[in-house]
């Protein structure tokens, strides 16, 4: 197909998809003439992947391009090429809510103490690492250490998911051959985490929806 | 404090401030003189959070403003504060991937079905509800059904999440007023996001250091 038809079938515009052909992030299609390039499936499938990861998991055209590299590279480990897609994550995350050293040293112990006591093999300079720290952080300065408290439950969860994450993407019945577990890794990685986002607004809306639709001071004691 | 005290304690540069005063983000300080304003512990306070909701958690400026005139009114519900926070969240997506009509059918029949049956009450313009379905129509688009399996893992445990967060923000042993207790659900809510997707990615980056730290095609067969 034409690279016109290309954009109707994936909704993205030609221009779009030209800068997209520019960066690399999209293999060029077959030449036909010098002035004509032919795009197929795999353009489609591309394309489709790009669009969800700039736009639904919010990651930088930059972070995707290093992703993609690391998918079609025939030389890095799975483990480096999720490294690529958790630093694509957290580079939408910027340090800059100063909070207190105090409470700093206080966050960086309790993640030192939660990674020790779960046995975690973790990169000293881990992008998630700094985030998670200085998050916690900023809440204790903000005097919320009751939501800190759910540290431990939330790091129960998240263990579960990736183990079931692993064996759903190792235990495929179709028997994915390697490049594919790895493709399943990424988007699974970057994917899921919309997915979990979503379902968490999702249910915390139910139940708000439940208590607290009322204005404030119609006479019930909780808010 | 002076403005350059309140810069140098907080970590955010003057024109920040003075953009942030502008913007109402900030509430003006005491005016000391026609041209000098004095200010406390409440905008050093306001300025950490105004700095974790964009570059911890990744909200806009403007969506920030909404969430804390929200914070601030005495006239909408803590239900319509919460439903500002998830438009906050769900700002920096959007949705352009474009999926197959077919694929997005199948996804919003799974997704109806998943809220039916877990009693979820969700507006059906839940800006949570398009990104969730989306996102599915695209892992399918993907051949990703294997991840999509997962949803009802993740289900379970954002509804533990919802239980457990509204016990901490409700139950705390300070006997929050209802204005503490909405800031709590706020802050909860966003940046317990980040908790959640940070602690995520360190439990991803063990399982990945301890099974594919080695190159591809070195004599395992997994990958």
């Amino acid at each position: 197909m034409r690279i016109a038809e290309l954009s109707r079938i994936s909704g993205v515009p030609v221009p779009t998809i030209k800068y997209y052909l520019r960066e690399n992030l999209l293999p060029p299609g077959e030449l036909t003439s010098p002035n004509q390039a032919s795009y197929g499936d795999l353009h489609v499938r591309r394309l489709r992947l790009v669009r969800a990861l700039v736009d639904l998991a919010g990651v930088p055209v930059a972070q995707v391009k290093e992703v993609l590299d690391g998918l079609d590279s025939d030389t890095l480990s799975l483990h480096d090429q999720i490294g690529r897609a958790h630093r694509a994550i957290t580079a939408r995350r910027q340090l800059a809510s100063h909070p207190p050293e105090a409470a700093t040293d206080a966050a960086t112990a309790q993640v030192e103490a939660l990674i020790d006591s779960r046995g975690w093999k973790v990169a000293p300079d881990a992008p998630a690492l700094t985030t998670l720290i200085e998050t916690i952080a900023v809440m204790r300065s903000l005097d919320q250490d009751h939501l800190v408290g759910l540290l431990e439950t939330y790091a129960d969860a998240v263990e579960k998911f990736t183990t079931l994450e692993l064996a759903a993407v190792t235990s495929r019945p179709d028997r994915a051959t390697p490049d594919q577990i790895a493709e399943s890794v990424i988007i699974g990685t970057i994917l899921g985490e919309t997915l979990i986002s979503t379902l968490r607004l999702l249910s915390q809306e139910s139940t708000s929806a439940h208590r607290w639709t009322q204005p404030p001071g119609t006479g019930t004691t909780t808010p």
